[in-house]
């Protein structure tokens, strides 16, 4: 899923380029490249499916050569990522109705590769031999109020699986005194939004709790991965409810796993986000550009993806972003604010 | 005289670019242009004289398409304002041996042009009329340490000029508790490197107190407006003393001349006064730059060249600075490391 337009990650992330596309990490490779990386070693480069938006699709074959481009689907409009999910699914039954479908959103970070690995193989493991929708549990260290969490019971792993749990319930994003009761039990985990599934199982699970959207790549069917394909999916596509998997199909699904992992996850949803799960100097300070220096500065996170000469002095807690012809200083505290600065 | 490198405007001012040919006030016009404008109602533009270091020249002669060509004269080395004075006052001594001179950096500010030209018409009817050097003294309103002063002898004007006194001596940069002296008294003044006289009074000025500096611009004489000036020069300016117009001639003349003047000027020397000299909004900041937003944001100095969308939340007290590749943050309580953090 490739589709999101990052705006809290202004200047960096615009609608133009959003976050997905861009060297976060400063590593070189776009936060997109190295979602497709992690995959690399587990299915074959012709089996990835990109869903984004059909302004994005030049700059994801641009980044994605080694992906065909016939698998970069692409929406005539935003409709949230049930409608993504079901075009997809639809598409892929299509050339093989057998499946393994891993869903994942290309604009988080993962920093323990192997261990990613390990646990996709075992959920794919999983849903290979059942008709079970598989989630990833991320195990929270912090009571963010920003996630999704997934309740487990735990007392009742799979015969399969000893690492596989029923869920108990989806809660969405709690306030601050929810957040901390869950992260004192240990059976609550954050809601990363990677999915894992049988692409029967999937359309099936919209057939049941969204008929709609069913309905419309039902029709649309006879037609994908024909000529007609792009013309009747922007007909047709808008018509789509528009709603999350989460709420249109997870929380209504009666029976569903996760998978508790840690393998230093993150969605970077914030700048703060990327300040933490980036290394530091001695004085809390992240710095991701070339030419960067810092002078009784701590606790900053600036970044710059040209190659830019900066010099900082005497800051403490701020965001310091620039790109192209904007140039954002900021107090992290502050940065809930910056929908409202970039306009 | 426009050969100097203003380290201390970094990064808006670069070696390859300094002060006096930006556009420091966002106004339009950069501090060279402004300079020649003020003199556009005192004298007609082929008596403007324009030294300058032979790597500036080109950027002179764009920014001035009005001066002729022949009026840009090209140091090969910097041997600061002594040898740059008397390369000019030669040079204009061949054309006109009577000529009255106004010497002036390039690189200052005035605010009340109407009342300098005032003054600087009125210096040059006393100049026309006798041999003596005069300077303009500005009316100090700090214990400014950064600047040298000019004591002046109150009770004795000129006879000719009711507003011009004798000098009784020139003061070094002094330290702080001699600033303060200074302008607890009324008597002194900041020498603002504006100089005034007729060119022969110079030019013997420099025969009587700089005769090595003289010698070689009489042997210069016969080349200067010819074909072979620059090669000339080029060979024999590098043997001048490198030594300031007021260490080498003002301390050391008998009778010199001071004519105090208040016209809004700065030598623009740091970002503070910059940030002093330019209209604030309501908290103090002074953004110069077309696209500036600021936020919680008070005493700041923001500066950018370019049509760059700048915001900033939550600083007080810094300097924000953006050229080409380059951003500086900085407290302007520290703006004298500037230097250092160039390097």
């Amino acid at each position: 899923m490739a589709g999101g337009i990052g705006s809290r990650f202004w200047p960096m992330s615009t609608p133009e380029c959003p976050k997905q596309f861009i060297d976060v990490l400063g590593c070189g490779r776009t936060l997109l490249q190295l979602t497709v990386d992690r995959f690399k070693r587990i299915c074959p480069l012709e089996n990835i499916w990109v869903v984004t938006s059909e302004a994005y699709a030049d700059i994801v074959s641009e980044q994605l050569p080694e992906v065909p481009v016939a698998n970069i689907l692409k929406e005539p409009c935003r409709r949230n990522t049930a409608p993504c999910i079901a075009y997809v699914s639809w598409r892929i039954k299509k050339q093989n109705p057998k499946a393994n479908v891993v869903v994942t959103p290309s604009d988080h970070i993962v920093m323990n590769v192997a261990e990613f690995e390990r646990v996709i193989l075992s959920g794919l493991n999983f849903t290979r031999e059942t008709d079970s929708i598989l989630t990833l549990g991320m195990k929270p260290n912090r009571p963010e109020t920003g996630y999704g969490y997934i309740q487990a019971d735990l007392g009742c792993a799979t015969a399969r699986n000893k690492e596989i749990f029923r869920v108990d319930s989806f809660r969405e994003k709690p306030d601050l005194a929810t957040a901390t009761r869950y992260i004192r039990k240990n059976n609550y985990f954050w809601n990363a939004g990677i999915f894992l599934w049988n692409v029967s199982t999937i359309v099936n699970a919209f057939r049941v709790y969204q008929p709609g959207i069913a309905e419309i790549f039902e029709r649309l069917m006879p037609v994908l991965a024909k000529e007609e394909e792009q013309e009747a999916v922007n007909r047709e596509f808008p018509k789509c409810e528009n709603i999350s998997v989460d709420y249109g199909i997870m929380e209504k699904v009666e029976e569903i796993f996760v998978l508790p992992a840690n393998f230093g996850w993150s969605d970077l949803g914030t700048w703060g986000a990327l300040h933490e799960r980036t290394p530091h100097d001695a004085y809390g300070n992240a710095c991701i550009g070339k030419n960067i220096s810092v002078y009784e500065t701590r606790n900053c996170m600036i970044h710059t993806t040209q190659e830019r000469k900066v010099v900082v002095q005497g800051l403490d807690g701020f965001i310091v972003a620039e790109k192209n012809d904007t140039l954002l200083i900021c107090k992290l505290s502050e940065e809930q604010r910056i929908k409202q600065f970039s306009e």
